[in-house]
């Protein structure tokens, strides 16, 4: 499907769901980015949870993101339970506009919904010349380091530092891998590597299925779990209202009607004022590193706002089963 | 040797190297500091190459830190070579007080010198109901993933997020492990486990003597090469002026006259006026995670300025005996 195209599709169903125009067709836009970035397990796959989602109570259609406390540089949004997209677009323009005014800023939202990719965020504060940290929390699927019960989300971070030829942006789960490699492995019968995932009891294991039921191994042991833990502790903890454990999951149908309240928290710089010679610095160090055979994130990650619109999206045929199935679904 | 004693010694040896009595003494406590967390390897092992460095030219012992560029919630600060702990320490206050104030602050200081561990500096935001992140880079020791030049340090970071009943403080290189992991192991002949090392040549090797020639690999590979070049971009690269590659080594004595040029950013958030029931949900998280058999990162990280005066440092018989050399050289 051409990006236009899906993004035209994914805007119908969001407004056909009760979304206002605007707010479907930025939220489509980033979905749809996801796939074009090659992040395809936060694009239009997700669609049609979305949807359901909003059709049940879990996601607000008619949520306004409000404010709720503010400072000079700090702004404290409460989501009203709609879609994590273009709540989390939102934020970050301001904090890009705040930091680029007075030199650094911070958004929290609360009670939001999932935002798909976090190193899509990162571009309104590249757009302006600002550094920019992005953190979400979600459902529970990792240990503690040592624990056996799943407290932790996969807690994602996305970094970004504007540079020239290319910008950094990093963008990661502080999980060794996603759910969706294990369950891969189990399907092909294939063991997984260690330090991949744990069993129900929090033990280290390669058996797949054992990983299937059981949890995400934080990256690289007990460092990755103190970075899930500070994702957590600056989302769930700080911004709330939701710890991870406790969160309805999006892939469970029961909880369809229970709203997840997600957090994120933006904080940004102005790395122009930093330094006006930093961009020769950033050069030397991307071009030492393309030079050593290695490549820089995130350098072919294009902004979602200015994607070829006729570039092909390579979905899965049950993708385009789904989203087929939800037009009939909602007349369009 | 007790605290007291050692932060006594501590500031006179500095003293004696020419730095003021104010700076000497904050040195000094913040290197005592890191012995009494535990975290030896940047206590008082580092004091004589401090030493020999500021005699040396590496260090300038009589250094301003000079405010060079400022925005309402930045500053740029230039540390002129001086000593990192006492530089660190006023710029994390600074960005405290301000965060405090405005919501948000970030302090970048140029040209400084190796700080120590970087938790210690997170407590001047703690103090202050704040969140913070503090980076650092130093000299290469591992390559971009995939290369085979050493191109980014050991790529530090900490982050805190106070909390009660425990302060959260994560502090950790994005190398798997310290370069003194791997020194053991060679000296007692044993390998180093898988995802440790690679070889000169950038190959990943469990042998410990092929290891210590070669460099340190990235935490759980090429994330943790992603979350170092983060690091790298917002040290290095923004605040310059060195990078990490070509930057003077602490251990290497044909380096002693050069100036690291280290530089730092320092980012603070008012985390008490984003949700002021947020403590609660805090140490709801910190009780699930002691509750599953985990401890809180940091949580025995006390104040370094606040450290019970009698406690015993566990002080090799190397360090004891290089500081006596010390303070026969310099008559104290």
């Amino acid at each position: 499907m051409k990006f236009e195209n899906a993004v035209e599709t994914g805007t119908k169903l969001l407004v056909a769901a009760g979304v206002t125009q605007e707010n479907a067709q930025i939220t489509s836009q980033l979905i749809c980015a996801a796939d074009a970035w090659g992040v395809g397990s936060h694009g239009l796959i997700r669609l049609p949870y979305y949807l359901q989602r909003l059709s049940q109570g879990g996601i607000n259609p008619n949520a306004k993101l409000e404010v709720k406390r503010q400072l000079t540089t700090l702004v404290v949004l409460d989501g009203n339970d709609g879609l994590g997209h273009w709540q989390l677009w939102q934020a970050t323009n301001q904090a890009a506009d705040i930091a680029a005014e007075h030199g650094t800023a911070a958004v929290a939202i609360e009670s939001s919904a999932h935002a798909g990719a976090l190193g899509l965020f990162t571009w309104p504060a590249i757009d302006r010349d600002c550094l920019t940290f992005v953190f979400s929390n979600g459902p529970a699927v990792m240990p503690a380091w040592g624990g056996s019960t799943a407290l932790l989300s996969t807690s994602p971070l996305a970094i970004a530092v504007p540079g020239k030829p290319n910008n950094l942006i990093i963008d990661l789960a502080t999980s060794t891998v996603a759910r969706g490699k294990i369950a891969a492995k189990a399907k092909s019968g294939e063991p997984v590597p260690e330090g991949w995932a744990l069993d129900k009891d929090g033990k280290p294991t390669t058996d797949a299925q054992e990983a299937l039921m059981g949890m995400l191994a934080p990256l690289g042991g007990a460092k990755g779990f103190a970075l899930a833990m500070a994702v957590e502790s600056l989302t769930g903890g700080l911004v709330g209202p939701q710890l991870a454990k406790g969160m309805p999951d999006m892939f469970n149908p029961n909880d369809d009607s229970a709203p997840q309240k997600i957090s994120h928290l933006v904080v940004s710089v102005n790395a122009e004022f930093i330094d006006d010679t930093h961009y020769e610095r950033i050069a030397k160090l991307q071009n030492n590193v393309t030079q050593s055979g290695s490549r820089v994130p995130g350098a072919n990650k294009l902004h979602p706002m200015k994607l070829p619109r006729n570039i092909e999206l390579s979905l899965a045929p049950e993708v385009t089963a789904e989203l087929n199935h939800w037009s009939d679904k909602l007349g369009i």
